[in-house]
């Protein structure tokens, strides 16, 4: 059921709702989450709020409460539009008493109304007698079991009841508030049940045989992120008032939905199979989107479950950037604002670690300070404890987010944003970068110690290949930007050189850095992945099958830091980041070198959509649609068994790279873009759009 | 707010609950905890589960809800009747629209029906309109923030509403019911709305001025402790059908009282203060003794409050078990009955650490296993941990609880008991001591290393007096036992040497021990702490005055560590508890060094009542009366500043032992028992009965 709920996940880029049943069931995970709406508890570090719960609708049969675990299911089937995000169940069910009726429950969270919600719930009774609703608003949400806010007021005002809620520790305001009516059918009564905290409203009404009745669920929700605290009940009173009725609201939720699909969507042909799974990997991203919002970005679950908290990584810029850097580059923008208006967030963790510069926390959520759990208990024995160093060493993070920003810019040509905003990130994670050198006298070389890379099976490991090259690329980017900058905006340069203290002092040392970073190749072109990894125990992923466990779960922490399993390809998402920077013999032999070491079943689910655009490149296709696949169909069809927990986000992201730059082998150059026709065996045709500095690109591919 | 929620909590040995008011405030901390209802969950540890809610109840004056955070408070009055149990709460409020009127509240948890909860509300409006109540089950609680219960079913019976929870990890039922009836007043409309976990009934009554109006809330609960689960709501249902109306039911729980009272009361004349605080230190024992139930202990907080989860340490068997030993026995056998169900539990533990025989968890739930977190958060950087090591090795508790089982046999002779059950309890546990020595060869003596004594600001210390000298005598006792018992119950004697394996060399070893165990009195006759606890770092407590907290907080834990301040008088609670086997002189050079030494005032609420009576003992009359007001009026006043997680409950025992043991200076022997009179100045009369073997026995001492 858990599965059934994140995939069934609708949401507009505002909150998220979990595809829970309205009538509610015993251990139901159900969630609503507001992008940006975090608190702290007891004995748990920030995480997501799970928000009051506005789904729940109960019906009563002549007394008979509705429920599809007791009484005779004659017929089910729920589907999710991803072309509108309209959630739809249809159910057939006999009550124990025998009073048989057809339900309908549709939802959605509207695209062009975000603070606007739907409910609608068809009956057609085949008995005679009465029918009732029980509608509510319910303040009684909790964390897997924490509860993070308290009741503050709630009310009535013309039939319209609302609730308003607090957060305990970042004291957020949510207001809701609701409208019920039937739209046909005889009303016998109708009440108000004003229970603290969980107000609902009933509705009475005749059932005669073959007569629908549709009962609408109307709610409007604010938070004091949108409006100040004092305003957020009448806010939402009053939007509720002027909120549009179902079927226009269907029709401007459509329209908006189509909006968002124009430039986004992947057609394929000849495998229903797998445009079915990508357009679902691109509704999950559509839905959590902040396309007003930038002060939050997305988290590793999307709003899609409790998995991680709702915590930031690299999967955004890494892997889910891209998607909305070539199609929505407003969105992206937004994302990226994020980070920027954590910069003194990364300056101060930077500098706790004696370093200079930003360094961005590895999970991040509404301030942008470290918030990975330092420990968390040991699933084995919960009165031990297992030390969580990603938070600490796994420092990639702000190479990543400076490599996101600069190839917003070379994608979007944005240099309004990139003068104010981007540049300084750059700059800053340079400096970072410059200051975490370690200078090796006797190899005369610059290193990075005590660090963990992309491939999390090995901590505490020395000159990891992508931290290294990330680190030079961060820093030669940076001398590059601050000579553009000095070209194009000499006062904004002149500024971020006095803030920064970029003295040519300084900048001499970056470039001894770049120049001296330790970053071998060795003869057989096999980048090793960090100093010494060649020399662990070598592992066969085949030897391993049938498994259903990751390798680090087989081997333990210890066992897997001794061994060459990984998480995740590391060397081949560096190849992929800075592909120009190497000659194709590199990536095949590396390819060659990485995959059969690769867990990609049950490793990082990060790795195969990236790993299938190399697999591609060097003329694996079977190799290459089997990644894609596992990226693709990761979430539908719960391949890792933990989607209970949300969607896997950077998955949804890097199934779109795999199918762009994959399939169709797009590249995006100074002087314009060139495709590669690698159509998976099946695929008729391929189409798709991006957007180039601006201007809308259509690509076309036919087997 | 939560100082008085503590103090104010009513109870009847089957639950508790904690005083908050009926009408709810935001932040308030209200708990419902019933006996034995322990849960796990995310990320805590087992602790007793705040049950469902059944306090809540609004009114509405003409629509504007009571509360007194806002419209106006004419008169305020809260009182605690500790004779029979009673809360009542007198207001006299204004609504901000300009009804005014009189509200009583009554509430009670039956002594004389522990399924039965009473409240009822009396108001008396000057104003013509409506009086609108909601009484309300609520199924929504947490243990500040964790969530420990869970929705089963609801429904309504013939005008009576109730509501089945379970808890999440153990799955323990517990059903409420209620009916809520006006006696008085014309009634103008009912409903029962029934949202779900928060069944609600709404009464709305005429309001006439001077006409009193009054409404009755009567509810019953029932565990699947109680009864088997499918049972639990008919039962409770059934129950509630029966129970008695309030006039009867406050008459029967005023009965039930008298008799609690008749042999436990300590009557003091001349100190209306000491008066007070004593009944109030005696009450909170009283609403906490489980009488019914032998699978349960009593908390460190009792059941009024969140701190240590409701787990029992040796507080219990130390601190409040002599005060039911002596006036309630049956109560004490169960107290001892939780220990005797828990050996297994027990045998576990020490089989666990390398060890023979019984360890008893230094914190214990409802199975007897170790539930002493191991790590908790840092509380200046929630992102550090601090290990806590008193599960690990405060290992002196299963010495206190053979003391505690011996103890309760010499005073109440109840050899019955003791050949079924104490018995074993002493024999195993001696098997723990012996197989825990350490044999040092170089000094040919036993030894106990790497221990936590009472006194917790010294961990991994060598040698604790108190744990060797506790030791040797719980070796020695199972030694006097075991011919005691081979000469009454020869056949239970075998039984127990089979099954334990007492084999003659095993015993020859516990007479080794015996012999050799380090328990040093040096000329001075100051017995050492421990070993090395001279040498540390010298305290003068009266120089660090004034401070609001420990030493601890004050020095830090490492700092502590190196100095002799001292949390609790560990060495003269050894002499308090073997008394007989040393001198007088020995008492009286211990208290004056270890006196000084000891933070009476932030320390361990454990120490001042017990260090009273060594202060009556060694004629210190002033010191011991103020060490006795620390202890007594400890959370009356919230001397410690955190009686809002609850009632220091072992220091309500220790309260008790003061009057008796210090002021009275009752000393029972096997020949009979004498007294001492020592009574404060101010004190004219000081009366109190007790059992002795079975025999009431009275006390009456005057100045």
């Amino acid at each position: 059921m858990h599965h059934q709920e994140t995939i069934f996940t609708i949401g507009n880029g505002y909150l998220c709702t979990r595809g829970t049943f309205e009538e509610g069931y015993p251990g139901d995970r159900g969630a609503t989450f507001i992008h940006g709406v975090f608190d702290a508890a007891r004995n748990v570090n920030t995480e997501i709020v799970n928000e009051p719960d506005w789904l729940p609708l109960t019906v009563y049969l002549n007394g008979e409460r509705f429920g599809i675990n007791h009484g005779v299911v004659a017929s089910y089937r729920r589907t999710l539009s991803v072309r509108d995000g309209l959630l739809t169940r249809t159910v057939v069910w006999q009550s124990p008493g025998g009073h048989r009726a057809t339900f309908t429950f549709e939802r959605f969270a509207s695209l062009a109304d975000p603070h606007a919600l739907y409910l609608r719930c068809h009956i057609v009774p085949e008995f005679s007698g009465t029918l009732e609703f029980r509608a509510s608003l319910n303040g009684h949400t909790d964390n897997l079991g924490v509860v993070h806010t308290y009741w503050v007021d709630q009310g009535e005002r013309d039939g319209v009841v609302y609730l308003d809620n607090r957060t305990r520790e970042t004291k957020i305001e949510t207001a809701y508030a609701m409208r019920v009516q039937t739209t046909t059918g005889h009303q016998l009564s109708r009440a108000v049940w004003a229970v603290e905290n969980k107000p609902c409203v009933m509705v009475r009404v005749q059932a005669r045989p073959g007569n629908e009745i549709v009962l609408d669920k109307q709610v409007v929700v604010y938070t004091s992120r949108d409006v100040p605290a004092e305003q957020v009940v009448s806010t939402t009173l009053e939007h509720l008032n002027n909120v549009a009725a179902w079927d226009q609201a269907v029709e401007k939720n459509a329209e908006a939905w189509e909006d968002a699909w124009e430039n986004s969507d992947a057609v394929i042909e000849g495998d229903d199979e797998a445009q079915r799974a990508v357009r679902f990997n691109l509704y999950q991203l559509h839905i959590v989107a902040p396309r007003r919002d930038d002060r939050v970005s997305i988290g590793a679950k999307a709003l899609s479950g409790f998995g991680y908290r709702g915590h930031a990584f690299w999967d955004a810029e890494i892997f889910m950037l891209p998607f909305f850097t070539h199609t929505a580059p407003a969105i992206a923008r937004n994302l990226l604002d994020y980070r920027y208006r954590h910069l003194e967030a990364a300056r101060a963790k930077a500098k706790a670690n004696g370093c200079e510069g930003a360094q961005f926390a590895w999970e991040s959520a509404d301030t942008g300070e470290e918030v990975t759990p330092t420990w968390i208990p040991d699933p084995a024995d919960r009165r031990r404890l297992i030390r969580i160093w990603t938070g600490d060493i796994e420092i990639h993070i702000s190479a990543d987010i400076a490599y996101a920003a600069h190839h917003y810019w070379r994608m979007t040509g944005d240099d309004t944003w990139y003068i104010e905003k981007g540049v300084e990130l750059i700059l800053d994670t340079a400096k970072f970068w410059a200051s975490r050198a370690e200078w090796d006298a006797e190899n005369q070389r610059y290193e990075y110690n005590d660090v963990i890379g992309p491939d999390e099976y090995h901590d505490h490991v020395n000159n990891n290949a992508y931290t290294n090259r990330m680190a030079q690329w961060n820093l030669q980017t940076a001398l590059d930007v601050l000579d553009w900058l000095n070209a194009e905006a000499p006062a904004r340069a002149n500024e971020l050189v006095n803030e920064l203290d970029l003295t040519p002092a300084r900048l001499a040392q970056w470039q001894d850095v770049i120049q001296k970073v330790y970053v071998p190749i060795p003869p057989s072109g096999v980048i090793e992945q960090f100093e010494g990894y060649c020399n662990l125990k070598p592992v066969y992923m085949a030897a391993l099958e049938p498994r259903d466990i990751s390798t680090q779960q087989l081997f333990g922490i210890e066992g897997s830091n001794q061994r060459q399993a990984i998480k995740q390809p590391d060397v081949l998402m560096l190849l992929y980041l800075l592909r120009e920077h190497y000659a194709d013999d590199i990536v095949r032999v590396n390819y060659d070198f990485y995959a059969p070491r690769t867990d990609s079943t049950y490793g990082s689910s990060l790795g195969p959509g990236i790993q299938a655009i190399i697999a591609c490149e060097v003329g694996k296709p079977d190799e290459a649609y089997k990644l894609f696949q596992l990226a693709a169909e990761s979430d539908l069809y719960d391949l890792r068994r933990n989607a209970s927990d949300g969607i896997h986000a950077a998955s949804c992201g890097a199934t779109w790279q795999a199918v762009v730059f994959g399939f169709a082998g797009l590249r995006i150059t100074e002087t314009g873009w060139t495709v590669a026709n690698r159509l998976p065996s099946g695929w008729t045709r391929l189409a798709f759009k991006f957007l180039h500095r601006g201007k809308l690109q259509r690509v076309e591919l036919t087997a």
